[in-house]
């Protein structure tokens, strides 16, 4: 009989191709699922709650997967961080009901977008950190912020190549917050399209140093055109905080 | 005619074989070396405030040298960051009276050792944290402690391939600090001894644990032995915080 199991992981994405399991490249999925089937000597199957692109980094992504041996969650815990590197680490295990799934029963999901806006990026931070050296005026982004909070077709805000059609989704909170010279970026919402935080902060920046106005964001989402919102900002700014369930 | 330039830098020291420059090796040194002297178009001889080890990290590193250009401290700051790879970075540069040299000049120095004593450590810090297992006795630690401020001949903790001969060093300050799951040891001295700081640390480690006791630090000092002390400890811990002019 197998069990479900439900673990929280988190990692630093700066040399990974991201979540999804990918022949020959080191991804997040590709070494769990290599960790996993050794322990439990067969292969296992591991769903995450979404995937996160190359260099983006977690501090609460989750994965769920049937496993077949008795082993404790404390001991499970050991064992898959024993045979995991150092930028990669299981934090929590928990067996959970045969209905949960990390991707499917998701509810919420909350990534951070850190910005150092100072003149030299510390070396214990720019792999975390994007720099960005515009005078911004966060006034003019809070106001953008609030034209995207609540339920919209997000089609601008997405990648080009998307396959999602359903585009709509609901950000429930997003934020900006100033401490010293970091702003961070918060956002929580139903779902993520491909590259949304992304583009949203790229937009947000846009908006900061001049070149678009607030008041541009309501056109800009009933457009549902990609290329009518701001620039995409790297990923390695980007961590995955936490997922609701 | 040259002019006499301070700089302050922070640098992750992972990827580093340490400060001294090392011919066919990265090193600190080495790279500020290159960049100095390609900026200033002849070679520029750099003098640190001390080596670090390898793996050993800095916040507040020091050095000087001197520079024939007559380029503004600012425009210095961003020519040395243009030329440095981002895990060095020149925080602050300054003109300094041509008496001023890093390494005669420094009255003391600063390093913090951290330690986490969790369950499991995060990705995003065990590039500059030990993880100790061991359930370690603070009041026991602290006792040591106490016994290590002061003046001392600290040769029962230093390497024993010294070069060193006068081995006395004056530690005023050594805390220990815990934060949650973290520990941190926090020793300002007037010198430090080649891995006199791993060695402490090391030492203060054995006593937490309970394989040493507090009561045996006079006699290890007294003894003048390596053999005496605990064993060295990581260099990925330790980070030289600050040096006092």
């Amino acid at each position: 009989m197998s069990r479900n199991i439900k673990i929280t992981i988190e990692y630093d994405g700066t040399d990974y191709h991201g979540w999804q399991i990918q022949p020959g490249l080191p991804t997040i999925q590709g070494i769990l699922t290599k960790a996993l089937s050794k322990i439990d000597g067969q292969p296992v199957a591991v769903h995450g709650s979404g995937r996160t692109d190359a260099g983006v980094h977690a501090r609460g992504q989750v994965a769920s997967f049937l496993f077949q041996h008795l082993h404790s969650c404390e001991t499970l815990l050991r064992a898959i961080n024993g045979n995991l590197p150092p930028d990669i680490r299981v934090m929590k295990v928990e067996e959970v009901d045969e209905s949960f799934h990390a991707r499917f029963s998701a509810r919420r999901k909350t990534y951070h977008y850190q910005i150092f806006t100072g003149k030299v990026l510390s070396p214990f931070l720019y792999r975390y950190v994007h720099h960005c050296t515009y005078k911004l005026d966060l006034g003019e982004m809070r106001k953008a912020i609030g034209a995207l909070v609540g339920t919209h077709d997000f089609t601008s805000f997405t990648t080009t190549f998307t396959e999602e059609i359903d585009a709509v989704r609901t950000i429930y909170r997003l934020e900006l917050i100033e401490e010293d010279e970091m702003l961070r970026v918060e956002i929580t919402a139903d779902g993520f399209l491909r590259y949304m935080v992304r583009n949203i902060v790229g937009t947000l920046i846009e908006v900061g140093r001049g070149s678009m106005g607030a008041d541009q964001i309501e056109r800009i989402i009933d457009g549902r055109d990609r290329t009518l919102a701001g620039p995409s900002i790297p990923a390695k700014g980007l961590t995955l905080i936490s997922v609701d369930y």
